[in-house]
């Protein structure tokens, strides 16, 4: 099973780093039984739907960002407190649905390299499983009995479900501008990332300054995580990524290289690219996916989206400058510059 | 546009009446504002589609029980407390995020006289929107600042949702019975409909054996409510009733009259609606339909779910004998007679 994004590999040297490093370790398989018990049901088709989705913990992205922040909001090397684990289940449950629907709209077929729920269980059950998940997300929040937090959440889901819309809206949009690429980010990818690390913040007793400071840490990271993964949907590798690629431009979803290049190429290289996405609900054959990664490397559009993430993050690395010094703020900075490296 | 459940033909005599009956129409046009604001968007892809949900406002029950339990629970003859025009808000955007995602379910073209969500803008978009206003829900829950208010809609999404995939489950089971039927119907409509009168209760600050006692009364009504639904999915006449029609039977989910007359029936007469029933995803025709409302007939399977859920409604207004006398009170009773009487 894919697990949590390999910090290891980013060494964090320093006082306090191995223990840290074993106490994210412990609250994200924490994080997965908080998961597993709130979305039990005594119903067994329920169960089975709900046993499938343990298979789609990744990187732990979201519950990782709760714990860091709030371990480096108030630093302790002991056993992660339940709150943080709670809200961090909350983060990554929110994010579970999201996962659950939009493999609905993409109609993929792999997730996680196992079976999305549309494929093993059909639509239906998938858009009601996605329902069933958000309301347990908000269900196990309001336990931690802070109505901001509660409210924050919610809202957020509201910003990701917004940013799905326009980004529908502008399905076969060839002409979307950078701008609008990154609001849409904003809201569909960044957002709930840049809450899980406002709120562990606020958890661990942070000001509201310093939660802004986390908020907008992760939300860079966030928008730089997204490019990531658009760069992977045009040239990763399906077999080590585990899940369905090019179904960006299947579906008309323009990425960051895509919008670079139909901006900069010439008229003739811009018209032929245009031939490749044109039409709608087009699957690109092998060659021509192969055609269009060399398009978009004449132009420089993978290295100007590579650049773009790559500067996010240190701008990321930035924002923490307020953070005082700690094993957990150093866990952070190492996840940031992860990243933009990873091929997964 | 359909407003609340027609109340004036089931006039409440006796000190007050017309003042509760002006508070709660009142309060019904609150929370349909507080709905429309709640949702709002600066997006103006999200607001058009939020704007159409204007028109998904029907009978107002789940917003009527908030607030005439909360009237019975403390009564007053003023203006409806604003919580619990909030809390009222909350009930009917749940509601109005499963209509969203069970027309999309259900392939149905039209609800309250007007396109579905995903007719008129495409599975995709109604699947993103009925999320956008789950989450919007639980954000303006939130507001209320009672995590166990909070807790409660947040588990009632879960059963709504955990009722809806067991059903999916029993699609094409032509063997279900009443047992199974009534626990599916508990779950997928009458929680929401009882966690609406018990938390209007809750919010005018009644005692917990008191909320359980709106709760027990909702529930009855919102299973009769049911039982209704499904006589007139099979006997309505679409025009009136203001949605598509025989969706039940072409998604293969039995219906009580259906339940029961299988269950009755003689071996030729049941091997008959057996193949007018068989066939999955089989649309019936105009003759086939007329044929099967005959049958059902016959064995008095109409008639039992006709009575069957009358006597709901006597049971349930038993449920309220403790709740004191007053005009909200009368009003509830009216209303769970009102449930059975409805062509619509």
């Amino acid at each position: 099973m894919p697990r949590m994004m390999d910090l290891s590999s980013h060494a964090t040297p320093g006082p306090g780093g191995d223990a840290v490093a074993a106490a994210v370790a412990q609250a994200c398989l924490d994080v997965e039984r908080s998961v597993a018990a709130t979305l039990a049901s005594d119903l067994p088709p329920v169960n089975t739907l709900c046993r499938h989705l343990e298979q789609y913990h990744g990187k732990m992205v979201r519950p990782v960002l709760v714990v860091l922040s709030g371990l480096a909001t108030a630093p302790t090397t002991e056993k992660v407190a339940g709150g943080l684990v709670t809200l961090a289940a909350v983060c990554e449950m929110v994010h579970l649905a999201t996962l659950v629907h939009d493999d609905v709209l993409d109609e993929a077929d792999v997730r996680r390299k196992t079976q999305t729920v549309n494929r093993l269980a059909g639509n239906e059950a998938a858009v009601i499983l996605g329902d069933y998940v958000l309301s347990a997300a908000f269900a196990l929040c309001s336990t931690l009995g802070d109505a901001r937090i509660s409210e924050a959440i919610g809202r957020t889901g509201m910003t990701l479900c917004a940013g799905e819309l326009v980004q529908l809206h502008h399905r076969e949009n060839l002409s979307l501008d950078e701008r609008t690429y990154f609001e849409l980010v904003r809201r569909k990818t960044s957002s709930l990332i840049a809450v899980s690390a406002s709120l562990g913040c606020r958890l661990a007793g942070g000001p509201d300054a310093l939660q802004a400071r986390f908020g907008a840490f992760a939300e860079k990271l966030g928008t730089a995580f997204q490019i990531q993964d658009d760069l992977l949907d045009i040239a990763g590798d399906q077999g080590v990524v585990g899940k369905s690629l090019g179904k960006d431009m299947e579906k008309g979803k323009l990425t960051l290289p895509v919008i670079h290049h139909l901006a900069t190429a010439t008229p003739a290289a811009r018209g032929r690219t245009l031939t490749l996405l044109g039409a709608p609900e087009h699957t690109p054959r092998q060659g021509e996916r192969a055609e269009l990664i060399e398009s978009l490397g004449s132009t420089g559009s993978i290295d100007h989206a590579r650049r773009t993430a790559e500067s996010l993050v240190q701008e990321a690395k930035r924002d923490l400058d307020p953070v005082p010094e700690s094993a957990a703020k150093r866990m952070l900075l190492s996840m940031a510059d992860a990243v933009v490296s990873r091929a997964y």
